[in-house]
């Protein structure tokens, strides 16, 4: 599979996010009723949904408090936030600016102005580079200081579908499936899923090994394919349609970046997925980057509150050091929320704990939280919710082995009493 | 300490390299006698020769069969790579020539000739890139395919000092120490080295963690230090020369980089460091960026012998793959050798260790092959040499616990006995 030649073209976007607690929290903190705002256009999905191969579909609850995430569409997400910006007397918006490079000691930052094809240099105090998973400032920044980097594809491409709306009884477009629910077709090496629109459509999304995707070349091959494996979903998406999306829509790669620090004196940071780029399956990655300005603007306002404009070097080194090992963190639980998506809600040892762990959580819910509870709706640190799982992993299976033990115990003296 | 300005300056180099096994082996597959030209202006290291707090001086030999590493000047080497090369009617060979970016679907190379200050274009039917740790090919390839990218750099950083010549009785320049060994001042956290150059001068490297070359701020601050934990390097390299060297030489940085894969379909291919770069520590860069040349050429030799051009694609491809888990290895190796030459050369474990294994090593020299000789005097891959490795710390540490217990019933017997 050939990469696109233009670097934009990489950035291919899910139509639709899903907001949750982090994200939500930074709206707030940005004021204007933010959060309110993105509710009242988005939908919430009160939990997954499992179609298994017949076809038969078991909700499994995000929250046993009824929690939700909620599917927000990215373009109307984009046009509210600017709308917000504008609102900002002290803000100037620029469309259609480029960013070629900056110049760190300065600090400068030089732009392509598409519309007139100059170039523009500005001048600042502080660059903020939010410029994404192929941003222009973290190449600059490498270049300028010692920094660790990592880039890591996985194995497995996606590509897009959609599940079109049905007319209704009165006519009016509806969903073909419940709206309330992230949809998953597990199938342990790959998975599809499908969220939902405010037109009543579905995204789909294909997530399987690029061989497998490469071995899909005729239409006889992807129509087998789904009858084999997502035989319900050939009749939502329409097989004509199947056939047309999955031949001429992209097939797009999942990309992993780390690096570390994220910071230059006191000259440039970088945030969001400039700074840290996940894998989709936590659904994290807007809610992260939301969460970074939080977190900055919290350390920038307790250093500059001292005073001398130079503690913005020490507030930045300070978010470099905190951030980072939340947003290593993520990362890993995004990779590893592939195979729980994919494989382990179709496991009956993962039911089986998740039971547990949410019966455990029902009677005591500032104790015991499960881990997608704590990453999805608590702003607990990233990297401690790792340890706060792995703890509660370590509790549950004493226990269970405990169960097991009393009950040989009680199995062997019925027995003797039998005897 | 901040990066200097230009890049070119960040490939600060040493002025000697240790030339071993794989890279001579690769010297001679070339022709021309190259490896015994090298070996002619080279200095043979039979060992370390490790300087206590004391002065005192223990020799630690590399190979129980005398075996040894070869300390070459670089430019000397380079010279006569060079002069080798212009052998070649079918090579040409231009200099200043900076390479600006090259289009790998051509594909085709653009330089930017320093003399001129113009422009030039040339087309290939393979590029080859073997243009360093910051390598432009590598750039370019990574906008093309999935790269999977890594570069770190560790906390440690270097810097160059001078052991001059002294007069010999007769007038003539003579070495100040043995040349038939490299120096190191293992001091556990940080350490100096020194190698012999053919002008009876050694070149030391002083490794240490950033922040102690910070705390060394002033004159007074360095001479103590020199005096607690290297004092007779003082008298060696000079006071005033100290002095003068270590606030003058610029603090160079220790960088590791990985990627995967190193080519692009049958038009690109990446060697050397540009493909995976390496701390130090082990001497294997070079002879490493050599054998990538030996097993490039191998596996290329096969797939074209047998016939269609399209082979290039597979031959690059099984490059990539065989190449990888090796370059991963040493660069692992070369970190872990950081910690061997520092701290572990002047630990009685250590030092038990390779007593056993030598003496193991010269009864059975196929079977027990101590890692160092594996590496440096072997051309066995270096993915195995870990393997071999681990299997032998098992085996010894079996034979030890045996021997341990079998002291423990002799003992307990004795006692018996004595009952």
């Amino acid at each position: 599979m050939r990469l696109p030649e233009n670097r934009a073209d990489l950035q291919q976007r899910s139509i639709n996010l899903a907001l949750s607690v982090r994200g939500l929290s930074a709206l707030q903190g940005a004021g204007l009723n933010l959060d309110q705002e993105m509710l009242d256009i988005a939908i919430p999905m009160k939990g997954r949904m499992i179609h298994d191969f017949a076809g038969n579909q078991t909700s499994q609850l995000y929250s046993v408090f009824g929690k939700t995430i909620n599917s927000v569409d990215r373009a109307l997400l984009n046009a509210k936030l600017l709308t917000a910006a504008e609102q900002f007397s002290n803000l100037k918006i620029f469309f259609n600016h480029a960013l070629k490079t900056c110049d760190l000691d300065v600090p400068s930052a030089t732009f392509l102005d598409k519309t007139t094809g100059q170039e523009v240099t500005d001048y600042a105090d502080l660059i903020v580079g939010a410029d994404g998973a192929y941003s222009t400032c973290r190449r600059q920044l490498m270049r300028k200081a010692r920094i660790n980097f990592a880039q890591e594809y996985i194995d497995h491409g996606y590509c897009e579908l959609t599940i079109p709306a049905r007319r209704g009884a009165d006519g009016q477009p509806e969903y073909q499936m419940s709206p309330y629910h992230l949809h998953i077709w597990p199938r342990h090496t790959f998975m599809l899923i499908a969220l939902p629109n405010p037109d009543k459509t579905f995204t789909c999304t294909l997530f399987m090994p690029y061989d497998q995707f490469e071995q899909l070349q005729t239409e006889a091959h992807l129509l087998s394919f789904f009858s084999q494996y997502f035989p319900n979903a050939i009749p939502l998406i329409g097989r004509d349609q199947l056939v047309k999306q999955y031949f001429t829509n992209e097939k797009g790669t999942l990309l992993s970046v780390k690096c570390s620090p994220y910071h230059y004196q006191d000259r440039l940071v970088i945030i969001g997925d400039a700074a840290h780029c996940m894998v989709p399956f936590y659904g994290q990655g807007m809610n992260c980057g939301f969460e970074d300005v939080e977190v900055l603007a919290g350390i920038l306002d307790r250093h500059t509150a001292l005073g001398a404009a130079s503690n913005v070097g020490a507030a930045l080194a300070e978010y470099s050091a905190v951030r980072h090992r939340d947003a290593v963190a993520i990362c890993e639980l995004a990779m590893r929320n592939y195979i729980e998506m994919r494989s382990s809600v179709s496991d009956w040892r993962y039911l089986l704990r998740k039971r547990i762990e949410d019966r455990l959580h029902h009677w005591f819910p500032r104790t015991v939280i499960p881990l997608y509870t704590m990453v999805s709706f608590t702003k607990i640190p990233y990297h401690l919710t790792i340890a706060q799982h792995d703890r509660q992993t370590r509790w549950l299976n004493r226990g269970m082995l405990l169960s097991a033990t009393l009950a040989l115990i009680g199995i062997y003296s019925a027995l003797r009493r039998l005897k």
